[in-house]
Order: structure tokens, then C-alpha cells, then sequence
């Protein structure tokens, strides 16, 4: 199992950006590996390893997927969250988790609201970062785990027509997984409102629609972003209902896409807002449960990856 | 030890309603076998088992007592709850709880404020649920802890003459109790001003009683309620003094009782309102102690339960 | 292992008064031997233990310190925070406590906002109560930790000259410090305005000098403390950037005490407020990071230690 070949050669896993396919397309086949019945239910590879969640957001199911992985692992696991801790008192991002890394962590699992706190953290300490989620910028297990979740349905990504519909913008989400898409040869394209959309983004190697219509036509999976609340009644969109109107996908403007286009969502999913219910619940179509599932794995191959490069390099 | 046969044929523990007596039976048993001495520290019945706590309302002793139980038997266990959590976002308990399944934890654990919230969270779920209260509806565990608590000092179940005191209408702990004990044979009668008294209560088989000289006459336990806070001073009781007043109990008017007559409370404890601080104190006549500790065993012998019944519903 | 003799015998750690100075010498070097290069990762002394962090303040470093010295020593350990409980509901301290105790903990680490509180606690329990700061009172692993780093220098506690700089009125970090200090042997100076300092504080033992020039002189170590946020408007310091001027340490005023001497600091630190930030980075001076590392060691030696007393005594 320890010989296992990720092609990966950093300590920390910060983004996609600069990622190479052997090493993307490795992490997914190992995925898929862990992600068979029961290979997830319980190994070692983690003993004797520390791993710290360190979250400065609100998180379910990052948070969770990750204790889970690293549980599964036998590591022994800490969750700090912002709530519970002194950096109410004023201590900033530094200087916690250079408290943390005085403990001698394995992994620092970094959730944080400004983009690029990863791999600022990264050069502060001896630990293995690994970034949950930094501000508009990156969340590179998210992007890795719906790859995983496409090709376990037997898809190809290369040549795959994707789809990614809403706030482009402020989405770490979109941002890994135009990375990883456009690197693995699928053709993305991004629809929203322009307020919601980046000026420059055509530079990322994807096509603009500023209309559900167009911006569907011929997609083979639509991946459907979280509208946050704090810009559902704002003057980035006029409203939910206008929203959902323009923008939120259901079973009948999906008709517009491939047939058997399939939905994918990274939850938590705002119901009537940017996608139906009815859609959501319907596993036909929806990968949404199938996307939770392999976050598990996902984060169990990336734990592997990194311990591995950390033998690896630090020898 | 995998061969206690506990007469039950559910994966989940919804409430006492519709349990038997057998099974009431083989559980009390069986949660005194744990209590032995050290015979609940600790074993390897969950060895490789997934428990997730899903506390949507505050709790120590509760969701202490079923980690503490999940750890004895080498469980990994995960606490979520309400406030570090995306449910803020505004996620459906329904999306949570997918979420969650998704993840195959073999165990979901389920307070929330709404009645019936556990059953209706069984549907939509592989994993066992078990309920550990649900708005005024059902806290199964509480009801057999006191009753295998009642077991340990000695004491027959049948002919048993119980009081239970206090907020019948908002208490789950009041249901399950009632339920559980009129199964067993027990006589129940429920003290409370008629504001905070169910209309229909005595369909459930249970006495009723306004004043606390007649409700206490001739019983041999009294089961204190806790007052909620937002019915201290509000509509439903005058003030915390008044309420101490016709309802409070203590040493003096529990000679009302019968003689060593003992007294149980599931905590936390309003002292001087509900119970006086004295006799919360008085270990000769107070089970609340023992309450809490057996809260740990009956949790372990409910665990192990669910497991063994899907061992055997799920080949 | 189990042999190590601590010339202990209590079953709780509540402070450092009282403590001789054969017992602290021998936890100092029992820190220092499992700060050894994974010597603190990871070991079975507390297999089938059960360990439970109650803080009623929050924390990061110390609830994290003591949650992975628990974990490597292989216990079972609990979190609870007053936020995430029913203190909520207005349940008192001893109530909380018993009904943790129930669940039969073999440890307690409490902090908690009054002083007093653990010894008030360990009354009421069988489990082993360490006392992990209690208002104003005492801090004792924190002082232990201090003194294994010092130590772990190659500095002699005897006769060294250390200076306490800060808010020593309301420290329990400089109470227990001064205890630990002069037990060892050592020359304790406390500095700061006269406002943050006890009127009767040369009792114990220390010189008191109100201005940083001349408490500086010839000291060894300074230990600064951190300054409360709730103090540094208010009526005790004039303004973060006046206490800054007056009492805050640099690189430049440090060259008033002897040359070579090091900082403490038992974080979280305000930047600019009783430290330099160019200061705190330089880890040629700073012990800071030394400290946090020697904080899981010193719990790992503390548990440990309780562990062996309870053994002997309770046999």
C-alpha cells in the first residue's frame, strides 16, 4: 500500500493551480480505490500521526469529511474552530498556527476566509498544509473529489463538456475546478450574471455565457455553485426569486443541456435558489450524495499523498 | 458476548412507544451487566464503527454520556452541533443528516426541537438513528436509564407507584417514561399545575393530580421534571418562587411519600425550583448520581443493540 | 516506565504552592525527557483511560496542549466548553462537575473564571482534577512548563534572575511563576505600573520595581505577560500605545539586562502592546515557541504523575 505512486512532490497540497495530470489522475484512480465498499473502514497508514482541523469558517461537511478521513485513518485528530479559540483574542492567523505547529502536527487542515492564509501558513511551519478552503481562491480537495465522483460514473474528463452556473466570483470552488478540468482536457465553460462573473476569466481557458440557454447547450454535466446569502439580496443579484428565475437549474431547463446531463452541487445547496428540489433529490441525475461520499476518499488519498512525499522529501 | 439476545427487531431507537416488555427487559439487564465495575471501560463491540453526535440543541450529560459510551467501545465518534455548523447556512435537517449518511457513519445520534425530527430522519438514512430527544416527543434512553436505575436499587418495576412531577406537556422525558413504565406494570401518576398538563394524559394510563399532597400520597418514587427556563415567569407557571412553592420538593414534603420513598431527577437541575438544594444533595434518598451513571451503561447496551440487529436484519 | 518516582502524593494538580522542590524537579525532568524527539509520540499510559477538558474559558493553546498529551498517551478524551453546554441553562459548577464525575473520568482538566474553583471541585469527585487556570489564582503546568524550558537551555534555576514584566495583579501565570521560581531558588523581580501590581506582593518573595530600567537590570529572563484586552483602555493603563512605551519590550530596552538574556511569553501575544513584533520573531531571544513545544511534555509528565499517585494511594 506504501508504494502506491501519487507523482506529487510538495509537503503541503494548497491548489490545482500547477498541478500536472499524472499527478491529478493519480490522486483520482486512489480515490476510487478507497472509495470501494468498506476500503475507507479503517486502516493505519495515518498511526501515530497528529492531524489538526483549524477552521476560521463555518463548515459541516469539509470538516467532517476530513475528521472522518483521518479517523479512518487511526490519526489522532483536533478540531480548533474559530469560536472556541483565542484568536478571539486578537492572536492573529501566524502566530495560532505557529502555536499549533509547536505541538508537532502531521497535517494542518487550514480553513480561512482570506485568500492565499494557505500557502502564507505554509512557510510558517514544518507541517504538511493542507487547504480546506482560503477565501475566492482555492479549495483543491473539492475539485479533486468531483473528478473522482465524474470518472466513477465512467466518464471521460477529457473532451467533457462542463458547465459551471453562478457566483464564478467569489467561488473557490469554481476556481480549483476550472484548474483541474481545463488541465485534464475537459472544455468548461462559466454561466451567471456578469456581476457574478470576473472580468478576465476567459484567460482561465473557458467560454462566458451571461444566459442559461446558451450556456447549457450541449453540456454534458452542470456543476451548480452555492449563491451565499449575503449576495442573494444585494446588488449582485436583484433577488432569490429572480435568481432562481434566471439562473436556478430545475428538470426542465436542464432539457436544454445534453440528454442524461447529470448535476452536480459541493453543498450545503440553497433549495429554489439555484437549484430545484425536485432536482436535488433526484439521484438519477443529482451526484450530489455520490460527491459527499467520495470527499472521504478524496481526502484519504490526499492524507496518504502528502504523509508519502513527506518520507519521501524529508529523508 | 456477541450472543445477548436483546428481542428486538429494529436499526433504529425511535422511542419506548411500542417497545415491549421483553426488550425493555433484556436492555435493563443488559445495562446493568455493563454497570458493573469496570465492565464499561472498555471493550471492542464497535471496533471499526462510525458514531456521529447531531446535537441541534444544548446538551452536556447527554451527548457527554453517548460519547463516553461510544469511546468505551472503541468507536470513532464525531460531535456536531447546531452552532459550528453549515445548518446556520440554512441547510434542511433532511440535507444535514444526507450529508452526514453519505459519509457512512454506522451510527447517527439525534437531538433536535422538533417532535419527530428522529423518525422522520430514519427514512432518509441507512445508518441507525437513535433518538436522544426530539422536541416534546420521545428521549428513549432517559426513560431506561431511570428505569434500569430503579432495577439496580432493588426495586420491582411491576405494581412500582410512580410520580412524575412537574411539566408533563413539554417533556419527552415525562413520555418516554410513561410509556416504558405502564408497559412494565408500574402505576404512574403525574403531578403539575393544569397548565403544563397534557388534556387527554390519562388515555396514556396515568393518574392525574393539581396539587402535590394527593400526587405524592403513597407513592414509592418521584421523578422530578426540570422547569424550563422560558416557562419560569411566563404564562405557564406565576414565578419561580410560586412554582417552588406548590410544586418544589423537598425533604419535608416528600414524608408526604411513602416512607423511603426516593427521588430522581434527569438534570440539569433548577435547585430551589423544582427540588430543593438539600435534598438534591441528600445521596440516601437522591438517584440523580446514579441516573448519570447509568446513562453511560444503558447507552453501551443500546449501541451494541442496533449493532447486533443489523448485524442480523442486514445479511 | 511506570517506575519513575515524582515524590508526589495527591491525587490532584491544583497549584504550585505548597509543591517541593524535589517534585518539581523531578516533573522538570521527566517533561524533558518525553520532549525528546518523538518521546512525546506516542505511548500507552493511559490506555483505558478517560480524560475530560472542561473549560469555561476560552483557549487554544493550553485545551489543545493538554487534548494531544491526552491523545498520545492513548486515553479517551472529551471536550467541553461552557458555550456548547447546558451551563447555559444555569446549571452551577459542582452540579456540572458531579454529573461528569458520574461518568467516572479518570481526569478533569478544568479552567474556569474564579479563583478557587478546582480546589473547590476536587471535593466533590473521585476523578483526578487538574487545575488548568482558575481565575487569579494559580496556572500550574504553565509555570511547570516555563521552568522545563529554562532548564532545557542549560540554565540553572538557582540563583538565575528573572523578571516578571506585566499585568501581575491578575495573572495566575505570574502567581504560579513566582511560587515555582522561588521554591527553585531563583531571584524574582515583578515589573509594571503600580495599578497591575499587589500591594503586598513582596510577601511572597519578589522585588517590585515600577519602571522597566531599572527591574530589567541584570536579569536573566524576562517573562512577559500578556496585557487583557479588557484592561487596556480602561482605568488601569492609559492606552495600548502608553503601556507599549512604558512597559512593552523590544530589542532595544532589552539591552538593559544582561547580555544574552532570553523572553518568555505565555502567549497569545499582543504585538506592539507588551512586545515587540520583531522581538517575538526572533527565536534566538524568544522562548515563546520552546514553550508551547514543552507545554505538551509537561502535561504528558503531569498526567502521568497523577496517574502513579492515584495508583499508590488509591490502592
Amino acid at each position: 500500500m506504501d508504494n502506491f505512486n501519487y507523482y506529487f512532490d510538495n509537503i503541503h497540497l494548497l491548489g490545482i493551480q500547477g498541478m500536472n495530470k499524472k499527478t491529478i489522475q493519480s490522486i483520482l484512480e486512489r480515490a476510487q480505490y478507497f472509495n470501494q465498499k468498506k476500503k475507507n473502514r479503517k486502516n493505519k497508514i495515518l498511526k501515530d500521526s497528529l492531524v489538526i482541523n483549524l477552521f476560521f469558517e463555518n463548515s459541516t461537511r469539509t470538516k467532517a469529511s476530513f475528521e472522518i478521513a483521518a479517523k479512518s485513518m487511526s490519526a489522532d485528530i483536533l478540531n480548533i474552530s474559530v469560536s472556541s479559540s483565542s484568536i478571539k483574542k486578537g492572536e492573529t492567523l501566524i502566530d495560532t498556527a505557529a502555536t499549533l505547529n509547536a505541538m508537532h502536527p502531521d497535517f494542518l487542515i487550514l480553513r480561512h476566509p482570506n485568500s492565499g492564509a494557505a500557502e502564507m501558513l505554509s512557510k510558517h511551519v514544518e507541517c504538511s498544509i493542507i487547504n480546506a478552503g482560503d477565501g475566492r481562491h482555492e479549495h483543491p480537495t473539492q475539485a479533486l473529489l468531483d473528478a473522482a465522483v465524474i470518472k466513477e460514473e465512467g466518464i471521460n474528463l477529457e473532451g467533457l463538456k462542463i458547465a459551471i452556473c453562478g457566483d464564478i466570483l467569489n467561488s473557490r470552488v469554481a476556481r480549483s475546478n476550472i484548474y483541474l478540468l481545463t488541465t485534464m482536457g475537459a472544455q468548461v465553460s462559466v454561466i451567471g450574471p456578469p456581476t457574478l462573473i470576473p472580468k478576465d476569466i476567459e484567460r482561465m481557458g473557458v467560454k462566458v455565457f451571461f444566459d442559461l440557454n446558451s450556456g447549457l447547450k450541449s453540456s454534458d454535466i452542470i456543476m451548480i455553485l452555492r449563491l451565499q446569502n449575503e449576495r442573494m439580496d444585494g446588488s449582485e443579484t436583484p433577488s432569490k426569486r429572480e435568481y432562481y428565475s434566471f439562473f436556478g437549474i430545475n428538470e426542465n431547463n436542464l432539457k436544454l443541456a445534453k440528454k442524461n446531463a447529470l448535476v452536480m452541487h459541493p453543498g450545503p445547496m440553497n433549495r429554489g435558489v439555484e437549484i430545484a428540489s425536485l432536482l436535488a433529490d433526484n439521484n438519477e441525475i443529482s451526484l450530489v450524495k455520490k460527491q459527499v461520499e467520495m470527499g472521504v476518499s478524496v481526502r484519504i488519498a490526499c492524507l496518504e499523498m502528502l504523509k508519502l512525499s513527506r518520507n519521501k522529501l524529508l529523508k
